[in-house]
């Protein structure tokens, strides 16, 4: 199996409800850099996994719609924790309709798995991956 | 698949027997970073893989009982050599014991695998993964 | 001149005035990884610049006045934007107030300067220096 | 899964063929920071997975091989573009060869799989993963 | 002291002339992660040491400008070895005229002085400092 | 000013003496990830700091003459705590004396000052920084 890695971030507000979460229950940030592995079983005709220069463009976009912002206003995610593994589904999920959509190019359609792992700080981080093409 | 990982260190002496080890057959030490990852299919009520402060006061205990020590004094460490991959497993298998006490709280119980690994110098990492429930 | 660094983190809200913060103007946030430098020009009768595990404990105390909150709604800096170099200098400054109360231990009177810095990403930081006696 | 990894790097010339990779048609070049990762379900008798003190060795000398070279004028690469991506598929191809070679040895035969990861810049790496004894 | 550190990074191919660089007198390559910090004594009006965007986009044009080339054949460096320690000073220099013609704003004006430090790999570094308004 | 650093590491095991130390009062141990940073005002003939690879084989030399041991019974620390910041000194002594000896060349005379850091875990480090040819 092949993989490439590009390296992004994000700076957003939020807040959590439950009481697990003690003071995170209140409004606070975070840093995330974000980490998408694409993975694939072969190379195609340029050697490659993905563009990567289309992934950065199109990560830097994802972020770009999260970034500066609290979570906390966003309507899609209303009722629910911005946790930093449920951001990493977000992320990735995002990640897959861009593949779909061919904003990577038409060779990132042989991308089989993404990993997205959005590190919060020196000594935690969390992540999701799965599938392109169906459950992980 | 969603990931939690977690990291703290400990620091301990110890020293190997075998050839195989070179001059790190004389009582030497380690640092070692140590990175717990916790794995599970869905998120919780809560929309997280475990209550990460629990999870980082947890593996804080576990490093305790070893930080600070040498290894070959350790009786249950006894005819054994106490290398990376060695400690890796012996705080998987303790985690893992955590989990099942509830020492992470009842909604780690659906925690399936973990991954424990010790960095032991900017050039060398070690680590065991395997499944809460049963065999790797 | 010898140096300690000792490193932990917060995760805090707020927003920025001014059109130079373009996006950064909306309420978002930061995880900032926070490592504060001890120098003297000589270590004390133990070795030591400073008692590691106080320093340890104190930056702890001092970040968690910080974290998880909204530095919008915190008086103290009212009318200031609280940018990752403002924020590194009144963390030297609650540090220096540390030293001298004497938090750190009779010893770290002994401590010349300080450098503390703020990491706001894997391609952002800023810091503050200057002297534990007077000015930098 | 018991896994080790140890790290080195090469620095090299090359410049790759195809409108997909722009600005990177020229000559230029790379620093790769290079991880090997070997894995095994148990332990040798020693407690180890592979000799790291071999392994680095081994490593070393396989990327001594390509280090301070220009890739474009390497005959077996002669058509190809030597990505991220093809060079770890190249260096776990020849660590594959120097286990079965003894290079490592006898103990490292029971190594079961390597994922060989190049890190090219703090936001970009690629990585090859697959069997020892046979296809991915 | 006030500081502000942005970081980036370019892709170049180059040879050395002269027996101590041994292999390195090969054509060769290097990932160069480029930080540049900015120092002033007191923030300007806004908070900033400088205009973080600003500094980003200047510091990634800088680099553009030699990424992706064979150091060998730019003329303004022939007869020079492009070593790391060189090329920071070459981009100490390009910043500073930078902040003279006021890429970074009018507010950069008060930085007193800047430190480069280019990361050649997980092991070596270098760097320049020096005054921005005369001699270092 | 100019500079370059090396990087290396060295296991050690030791105990402290005095309550200050608390639970590293014990015998225990730590990886040490040294860095050593080169200074001079100016290049030499070759555009270098220090001769890179020497700089790297005396290092490797000098930690060589340390690691894999237990300190406690290093007739030259009888007495003295082996604290990083202390070991930072002795190794910034080594260092003085190896360039004094020319093992990293004769140009590396004109190195001016150096800085060694000792990186103990992920969250502290120590340092000493001096001329090389006089009181810091």
């Amino acid at each position: 199996m092949y993989c490439v890695s590009v390296r992004d971030h994000m700076m957003i507000a939020h807040s959590f409800k439950g009481e697990v979460f003690g003071p995170a229950q209140a409004l606070h940030g975070a840093t995330y850099v974000v980490d998408v592995e694409f993975r694939r079983r072969d190379l195609d005709a340029d050697g490659i996994v993905v563009d990567i220069g289309r992934a950065c463009d199109v990560l830097r976009r994802l972020l770009g719609e999260l970034s500066y912002r609290n979570l906390d206003e966003v309507p899609e995610f209303a009722g629910r924790n911005t946790t930093t593994e449920f951001l990493a589904r977000v992320i990735f999920d995002r990640m897959v309709a861009a593949i779909r959509r061919g904003d990577l190019g038409p060779g990132a359609g042989a991308v089989e798995s993404l990993r997205v792992t959005l590190n919060e700080s020196h000594v935690a981080w969390g992540s999701y991956e799965g599938r392109v093409g169906g459950p992980s």
